[in-house]
């Protein structure tokens, strides 16, 4: 079991949230932030780096936004729904748009490979709990 | 004028963005995230702490938003217009809310009225940035 | 093999640090910012919270220096020895001191007994990468 | 007054540090923030980016340190004397390291003068703060 995932079942408060999906999209989204700030860095060793603006970019970006998700959905206590859906989508929507970029660079860059892999699980993390 | 005035001029990229807009939009967020940390500390250490564990929550929930906001409207080169629209109306919305929350301790607690105050300068950046 | 391990073994620049003992901290850096950012919340919920201020706030403390900390380990390009270690050191620190002040409810609240184990892991793996 | 100088003024918690200090500082270090990753973003968008590498890098390290110190600053309550002196002694270095950097840049991109007059601040605001 993950720290997300024992740090909900002993939390006081419920959101109704499924723990194992909601554990699974903490989890996706701290992974992601690593990933992503290790890509914007190795991008920028890369001797093309001229050619890889979009993608530190990218990269900078959705480690920000999976960041502020991540805590937002640790928190149980005075849970808001509403805003927790809205920022779903969102981060969803970045993980989405970082792996899209990464992968036009996978087959030269191993980097990008594992970054687009971190974010697509991010993907699918975030679009389980919004359907759960 | 503001850092973040001075460093959209003197950025080499732009993105059709009003800089003034923009750059009033990139200093309310962090302005917020000043509040909001800091209040959520004050509620933290207020004798009826109990009764005020939603603003805590709201107060850090909109200091993390505020912060990827501000971070990814700095960002010129690479800019997703699609992306940065749906954080700031993110942002909007956690603001408001924070405001709204603050808002009913505002007469009791002198931190949350501060913060409430730049919650809502806030709201009315992202928007003003969203319809500009 | 983590994300941050391959993220490191796929990045063009070098640092010196053995890639084991850097990822494990970066790993251990980022699990603690999960358990931290969880934790404060958690506590946040209990009926007790007035008795839980000062771990609320070692929490927060904790997780902020972690997750910098995290980000500066995560980039090896311009590497910069002797900052790093600077933030290494404050890092084992904030984390013993959370390590410390959660262990004090262990007894009481599992995910303070939960929080301190990832504490004391990211103490442990800051000072076996200060003595690498 | 600073929203920061206010906030303190409204906590119930005290530290001891003088409030106009404090604030000054936070206030410095949130304006660091804001400098650093405006100024990694311009610096990217430059042609001849492959030779401000370290300078994007410093930037980074500098906001992250800064955003976490700022955070720290801000909690009254339950706040640790040791704790917060060592993570000033480490920003100051962060912020003196990144205007370095940047003046060297400073006559050819106008971003890294404004960078480094906003480290410079921060370097003082901490050092006042560290012999108040």
């Amino acid at each position: 079991m993950s720290i997300a995932h024992e740090m909900l079942d002993t939390n006081p408060a419920r959101t109704g949230f499924d723990h194992r999906a909601l554990a699974g999209c903490i989890d996706a989204c701290f992974a992601c932030v690593e990933a992503c700030v290790a890509c914007a860095d190795a991008c920028l060793g890369e001797e093309m780096v001229a050619e890889l603006r979009r993608c530190i970019t990218t990269n900078l970006n959705c480690a920000d936004i999976c960041d502020a998700t991540a805590r937002v959905l640790s928190r149980q206590v005075g849970y808001d729904a509403a805003l927790t859906r809205a920022l779903l989508r969102v981060c969803s929507d970045a993980c989405g748009r970082c792996a899209q970029e990464c992968e036009r660079h996978a087959g030269m860059y191993e980097h990008c490979r594992v970054c687009a892999e971190a974010c697509r699980r991010c993907v699918e993390a975030c679009d389980a709990l919004l359907n759960a």
